[in-house]
């Protein structure tokens, strides 16, 4: 009982949050023309500059919601009739398919399956056969774990194209992400995956290109997800003055400020996305040394923030189940293709080497007592030699 | 400056938080599948049909965002090319103009002047003129405090019409709402108001009729606030399955169960309406005693849960901050017709007697040392007398 | 019963807590040699010399349980047969009694009626009539809310006694304190009172005159409670080395800390107890302006952290509860000479005029519905009036 | 950075503490006459009755301070020139005598080698031929992590002595105790080892023969930790009646009320036993396994909640740094006689199966690159085999 209610959460948002985020959000007096909310909501945008490693011109937003919501919020950038490129690795991909077919505009796809990418030189060849506005990319494709090569892919698109998105929810904060140098006009995240915040936001950068849609008077947008109503809420509390459009999630708003602080101030970005490496490393030994398969087919396309693990001969449902009695909580298999077959190991946001070691050794155990073919104790200790390398 | 740190934030949302809803929300290690979450969100459903008095007929929702997110969701019962009315009193009764702005429906509205409400028998003239699908209202407008009497509007229209749907953002938990005897088709609120729980999401309830419209394939509504997406989210999480569409404010909705349970289970919601309104009664008393007017021009205009106040010879803006050097922070006014001539005392939540008197007490002072004339201890003698009564 | 849960605790102590001192010991995973704690523990010691204001030639203690055992480890300065006078005022002045007459030591008291305190000639002429080794004052008398004039009772007896030794326990972070400039030995407090922390501990200086009797071998003192043990663990901790001779309140200490931090560094010490002079006059104000009297007979002996107040027709027991369900709760009258006749009203701490106008207020609205002859209206307005100033 | 902030206490007291029971102790308006208080300090006396596996015969006491003033308190049941005997393996042992030698008693001693504990026979063959009026035992010896037999111990005695002590500071919550079945007089603990509360109390159990002595008047304890004075408070607490002696520390009490019912009422005694069983036998196979010694010399003196490491090559003072790096922090070696020779890890309170395998891991790594001899990936993986057996 006091192992469950311990229990880590390996999940893939939200994540296992520093109990010192949470008691930011400690406030039963703060509400959002506070002075505190201000100065959080201020210090956060600025810092958010530099987790996606831009300057001046890009404009960041923090928006109510969520990953979804941010990535609809995009529509503010197009007008009827606009032609978009969705390049989907699997589920979050697909979403970007579903959200653009409730607006008027015309929607092409370019689609991998299951454990791979869609190649840089495949999007290229589509983006010079066909005129596109706007190209969407999944930096990591949650559902699977699969990393898109995603320097490789802007560039590829880059010079074809008025507007490059990105979808990060699953990689900023624990990947390299350089939205200046690569050029991506929409680069987007949420606050509960690797920087470690309970959920309720969504954040973006936008490059100056794509400010200047904002000044258009028209786009398909709607009204909460028009971005336009939040740009003057931005500018004016990035100069210090409380402003308004809706009421924003104040108390997440100052837990984002605390994590931005450790991310950024104290642990450093590129010690972070390093520790992530690390600890995806370790328990890709686990796994393998344990004798399992990862659902991501090869090493480039391997993620820091999400692991895909295919069972054997077990349920992949139960095993969830099981290791949560042994303490940790796994997130479940969403592909369709791949239902039952597999499961996943989320490992982002303040996740640690003891984390990394207490997961492989609880998912042997449960794996070995629900019958599934493992070597028990080889994980644990291929994981053990990899963190002490 | 302990002051400060200690001050009361009689503001119109986010409102002073019992710790013990903050306190709910303190876990480092819940995602959305796990248990806790399930439960948590689970009893809010159900708890969330007695908060709007209706049954199992009415359809609870949860959804990011906060009121205006779920004003826009209302578009989910909305096709193209229909017709709806706007009963308006101020600005948020206006902000239902610039959601449907954004769609392809044909808008038409009825405004009132600051301080007063659109009359009952002019939206039933003007639904009996005109063929609306739907009709909204606002229960109380919360730029000016000014109560509808929703239960004689609703009635004056619900023959004519095929929806009706009330802004209940500042009433819900405060003011008497009966959505299923009023036969009201969408009743909707936000948690950071009158429940008082941190901003972040908007609730709401839909009737069978409502609900029917979700049936049908289309509507006008873009993805994430489209209701479709969320009802069966809604409907396996009352049966306890753990479900997603896109990540719900996890650590939010532990404390509005939290809340729920205090204001249903603990508190009682008539005993809760009956504080609301003493405490209201209290600083109309004090605001008069002090020589003060209110915005509402008349008393059955007068609300429980916001009160707007006039001042006579200094600037309104400049009563803020002083109040808050008196631990007090206020709300300004927002109405653009009474720029710089009122501010505004929320009054909902959790608030008490003691707010209450420290609330007057603290506007008395900081008033006489700006130079406006009122009469010093008199306004904190008549809220005691009222209180005493 | 929302009015109860967020009840404002105006007692003796513990008072009502700062939120970010109780946050501050929110740590899951420090221990006694973490170097958390160790800072904190470093911190405190240094910040504790200003609180009482003496430099290095002091040395401070922070030694786990509370006032008593505070008073109590003050046996580590006595050898057998030593004799020791005690200046009393009231209960806690008799304690110092108790205390002694456990110990092989001779004990002379002097004793105030409930009301008033010993005054100074009377001290000096006893001093001057008998030789001591130590005598004991008590600053504050929390029993009646009595103030001893500290700096003229210790230069009373200063030239004829070894040891001078001052309770505290009201006074210290409310009231002027200057132990070095007074040449005070032995200066006393415990956290949970006018530093508003939670209780658990004891704070003590003392002079290198009472630090040289440490180096002595014997004394009376038991083992827990003999400063001989705990000098080490100070000076080393001091240094910043962690130092062990029984478990110290880990959690208590790093909210000392925090509260240290606020009081010396934020707050300031001066504005501090201006703070507390203004409530104590505010409330004293509301007494007297509701038409009742206080326990401490003359404006010299008015304390800023407790009021006696005398009832007149009701039963002082029946006060409290009646007040605790108007959200104030009070300290019941202690001193056994006024039984049932008065009730104490602690304004220690973080308290605010807030506080004080709903102390009053309360008190009021109870008293009234209990049938006491008072002025409703008048105290609070009383109240007001005094704070406007 | 992480990995240290988020570090895993293996201590010896304080341990980890399960939030739960830190927020428990979020209070800000809680005094020690208060209902919350009193309702909690009334429960945590019931449930310590079931801790110690005693009756209403017994006497529950909580007192200010921790395991030493407990120890302390016993001499309330001691007369002046009565004759002690303490049987001691280690330092916490040794600490009886410290204490008794503070006062008019005669102290008689048996003591182990380190490693060892002294053998019930030669502590019976000792009562036998000298008449003791109390003994006392160390039940685990928080020093080496050595466990005495205790039900032989005190069977082997009791027919001889007047008064049984056990201190079960280490094993009370953790090992099996059966202080009415055993027949021990005073049983004794303190909050913040296996019971994982923060420091600041003691726990005892007193039989009725030890009231007994309570009744008579004199005794040569001093003020604060005698049991007289205490005694009124728990009778009239465990009835509902708020009651003051000295200001017990409120908020550690809320947190001890919160414990007890996760052990008594939730976990269930035996099953956290259970568990401790468990997690100590890991460690164990962990620590052979990577090819160290345990300082308890054989298996019968292995306790459930402490085991000391000796190590080869390595100074074991380094040991604890390296290892907190790691994100374990362990406790180091203090008997004297093994000075820089072993290190401890404290595994009691919350510990889980996670917390064993991460703690071995971690010190496997750290000694690896210390330069000690050990076979890295050795240890966790016999400490994974044990769990999974």
């Amino acid at each position: 009982m006091i192992q469950k209610e311990k229990r880590i959460l390996m999940h893939v948002g939200p994540v296992n949050i520093l109990d010192r985020i949470l008691y930011a959000g400690l406030k039963n007096n703060v509400g959002f023309t506070s002075p505190e909310f201000v100065q959080a909501f201020q210090f956060s945008l600025k810092k958010i500059r530099e987790l996606f490693q831009v300057d001046k011109t890009y404009q960041p937003f923090i928006i109510p919601g969520g990953g979804t919501s941010a990535m609809e919020s995009v529509t503010s950038l197009l007008k009827e009739g606009e032609k978009v490129l969705v390049v989907t690795n699997g589920v979050f991909g697909d979403r970007w398919i579903n959200i653009f077919k409730k607006y008027p505009v015309q929607v092409n796809v370019l689609k991998a399956e299951p454990g791979y990418y869609v190649e840089p030189e495949t999007v290229e060849k589509e983006v010079k056969r066909e005129k596109y506005k706007l190209v969407t990319f999944t930096h990591v494709e949650t559902s699977t774990g699969v990393r898109q090569p995603i320097r490789e892919s802007v560039k590829a698109v880059r010079d074809y194209v008025d507007l490059v998105v990105v979808d990060g929810v699953s990689s900023v904060g624990a990947e390299e992400v350089k939205a200046k140098d690569w050029n991506v006009d929409v680069y987007l995240t949420a606050s509960q995956k690797a920087i470690g915040v309970p959920p309720g936001m969504g954040l973006l950068v936008l490059s100056s290109n794509a400010i200047e849609k904002l000044k258009e008077e028209k786009s398909v947008a709607g009204y909460y997800l028009d971005l336009r109503n939040w740009l003057p809420v931005m500018t004016n509390m990035e100069d210090g003055k409380a402003s308004y459009f809706s009421t924003p999630p104040v108390h997440t708003i100052l837990m984002l400020a605390e994590a931005l602080k450790i991310i950024i101030d104290e642990e450093g970005l590129d010690n972070r996305i390093k520790r992530h490496e690390k600890i995806a490393g370790a328990i890709r030994a686990g796994v393998e040394g344990m004798g399992l398969d990862i659902v991501a087919r090869k090493p480039e396309a391997y993620s820091n923030t999400v692991t895909g693990v295919l069972v054997k001969k077990v349920n992949a449902g139960n095993v969830l189940s099981e290791v949560i009695s042994e303490g940790i909580e796994l997130a479940p298999g969403v592909h369709p293709a791949l239902q039952g077959k597999y499961f996943r190991i989320g490992h982002m946001g303040w996740v640690t080497e003891n984390d990394a070691i207490s997961t492989i050794a609880s998912i042997e155990r449960a794996l070995k007592r629900l019958g599934e073919d493992i070597k028990l104790g080889e994980g644990v200790k291929a994981t053990q030699l990899y963190l002490a390398k």
